[in-house]
């Protein structure tokens, strides 16, 4: 089965976007043995997408279109298909009233413009969006289904999924494409590279063949793997076979070999030990926090945090000794050491992390260059506190400090 | 001007790569005016990239080929051109001789594959390559210049400036394009457009004809404008008019008309006014401090955070009376507005801001369903609450939450 995707929108033609959505596309039609053999990009162009919808229709079994479908004068993905197709627009009186009834959640009246979304081109399918209020279209012309999605991811994700399995996966009669997501913290690409090539190079001619891809990140590295078999078990079983192969050889370096984030991982540790943590941040600015609360049920382990960007906050909230600052500068392992301390003292937890540091652009010294951070975990069991120079603008420096904070107490929370 | 881009590669028809050369072909070819109307991805495959190349002479004035012009087998752009062009590809030994000395200077002999670069569709015009052994290639036909250049940007980028500077650039008149972002926060897009569009719909058609096109993400819409003048002084200028007739119909709901994010336009104003902030969040776990952060130099204003997952740090950090949140439930205005004042007064700050809701997924009742976020922003001059209704999942709720909370402070600094 063949597929192609079309991104609909104008800001996806200038310098500063990417379609993205094509790559969470892409993964779900290969789970069904689906290739991607084009994408496209067109602005809101009634004449453009009507050209690539005509052009996919006989030459691929599917082809996914993404945006265009708001309720504005701007969006014309409905129109720009039901021309190629040939086929009157109808308004659907009972997506009105779905529409409708979303604004009425959010004690608000739908405007008159809305009612653009409930335009559907006569037969064609209606898949429902539970995030937002346009819905989207299935309709098959000459052997090939079109789908169209709305553009945002959060709204297009679920869609999709319904689609595959609804309509792409009963069709798809027979190999799977299975994939797992290896996570690798604390080392660099070419070490990772240098350790698993020898094994996952044996992969590829494997009796299920497995394909690997090293994805790097800020301070996180992840090996995708891919499996083709017959049917999904089977490539489930080789992909945790392998997956044990890669964590035999990079030991605890590895986070997770089932896609789950650093901080579920870490959370997960914490709910099993039944602690609970509190944080001290200063170049973070709360982001350690924040990733520490985007996992659900995240309330059960973390206690507070305390952001000090001032002296004066580390000094009275925290109860590092402003002698302390003095001595060593607010930058250092021993005030690192102090915050973890002192907010863990204050919110009687388990666990403290305190975390300082110089995320620039402006700040740094000689000895202390910008990207300088100095973290601390501690327990009643143990203390760990480590300095770390990490490279980037202020973003990515908060974002390296962040992930190396929590990768610290993983492995301290694992005692490795 | 119109231009198409087509990047040839089978890896970015996986689920792990986008095109980004497109980015930069965009930005250099907009600079003179020539507008980016399609972009397409294939992989190495000689039948779609021919059907692209077909569809495309005539129908735009400039065509970007990138990639498949290495010397293996799989790169086969150049055949896929000669064939759509019916032309007969040929060795030129002057590029054979190039790449064998280019071979020569690291002390290799030239494999014999590499051959294969030097094939030229008869007629074609050679662009030479000063970082690599691919050569690029120009070819005309009924007015399309076609421009093949290989993929890696360091090889790409300057035979690109090359092709701009020598033959595109004279041809195109001295035409550019100029763009501005301006953004709205707190209106539906619906609403924005009912608006706007009476407004941007009459620039199509003025002297300096600008375009417009509305990107709603969570919490913010943008609206991007793009004006194609004879110099960029004059674009500017019609951009500059352009975002003040905005401005006047979407009065303070506009955050910027220069692109500047809703954290850097609070942190101005915070620098504008002597100001400095301190925070107390719950249910957003550090984000808003995070974003607030973000923004260099912002030590300047923020002076700190208290997070407070648990009741018991609301009540030792802030200061919020146990029967406050006992009378009125930790998810409530009269919390929210405690714990504003309370993190004010610790902090001796002039703004405090409270954010107490429930993200989910969990926490939600009849009542106070998830996504239910009250947030207060007080100085000594006045105090604002509000209580709002977000959809979507945890991350989701925390993202407009704290756009929420960004804005209330903006708007109170504003007065308005």
């Amino acid at each position: 089965v063949r597929a192609r995707i079309v991104a609909v929108g104008s800001e996806l033609l200038t310098p500063f976007h990417v379609d993205t959505n094509s790559l969470a596309i892409t993964e779900r039609l290969n789970d069904i043995g689906c290739q991607v053999v084009g994408k496209a990009v067109v602005g809101d162009d009634v004449v453009e997408i009507r050209r690539l919808v005509e052009a996919a229709i006989g030459a691929v079994e599917v082809l996914v279109v993404t945006g265009g479908l708001g309720p504005t004068e701007d969006d014309v993905t409905r129109e720009a298909v039901a021309h190629a197709l040939g086929l009157p627009l109808e308004i659907e009186e009972a997506i009105v009233d779905r529409i409708r009834r979303r604004f009425a959640m959010r004690g608000l009246a739908m405007p008159e413009i809305n009612r653009r979304q409930a335009m559907v081109p006569r037969g064609a399918y209606v898949l429902e969006n539970a995030n937002g209020t346009a819905p989207g279209l299935c309709v098959e012309r000459e052997g090939t289904l079109m789908v169209l999605l709305p553009g945002p991811p959060r709204e297009m994700t679920p869609m999709l999924e319904a689609v595959i399995r609804d309509r792409l996966a009963p069709a798809s009669g027979g190999m799977t494409l299975a994939r797992r997501v290896v996570k690798v913290a604390g080392m660099t690409e070419s070490d990772v590279d240098t350790v698993a090539q020898p094994v996952y190079g044996r992969w590829t001619s494997a009796g299920v063949p497995i394909e690997t891809t090293i994805l790097a990140t800020l301070g996180q590295i992840e090996l995708h793997l891919t499996a083709r078999a017959a049917d999904r078990a089977e490539a489930d079983r080789a992909l945790g076979t392998a997956a044990s192969e890669l964590q035999a050889v990079l030991g605890h370096a590895v986070i997770s070999v089932d896609g789950r984030s650093l901080e579920a991982v870490v959370g997960d540790l914490l709910r099993a030990a039944f602690w609970r943590v509190a944080v001290a941040e200063s170049c973070t600015g709360g982001l350690l926090t924040s990733r520490l609360t985007d996992v659900p049920g995240s309330s059960d382990y973390v206690d507070r945090a305390a952001v000090c960007y001032s002296n004066r906050a580390k000094t009275a909230w925290l109860g590092v000794p402003s002698t302390l600052i003095a001595e060593h500068g607010a930058v250092s392992e021993a005030v690192a050491r102090a915050m973890a301390e002192g907010v863990r003292a204050e919110a009687g937890t388990e666990v403290g992390i305190g975390v300082t540091g110089i995320a620039g652009p402006g700040g740094g010294s000689a000895e202390k260059p910008v990207g300088t951070v100095a973290i601390a975990v501690v327990s009643d069991r143990e203390t760990r506190v480590r300095t770390f120079r990490f490279v980037g603008a202020r973003e990515q420096v908060k974002d390296q400090a962040v992930r190396a904070a929590l990768n610290l107490v993983r492995r301290m929370l694992l005692g490795v």
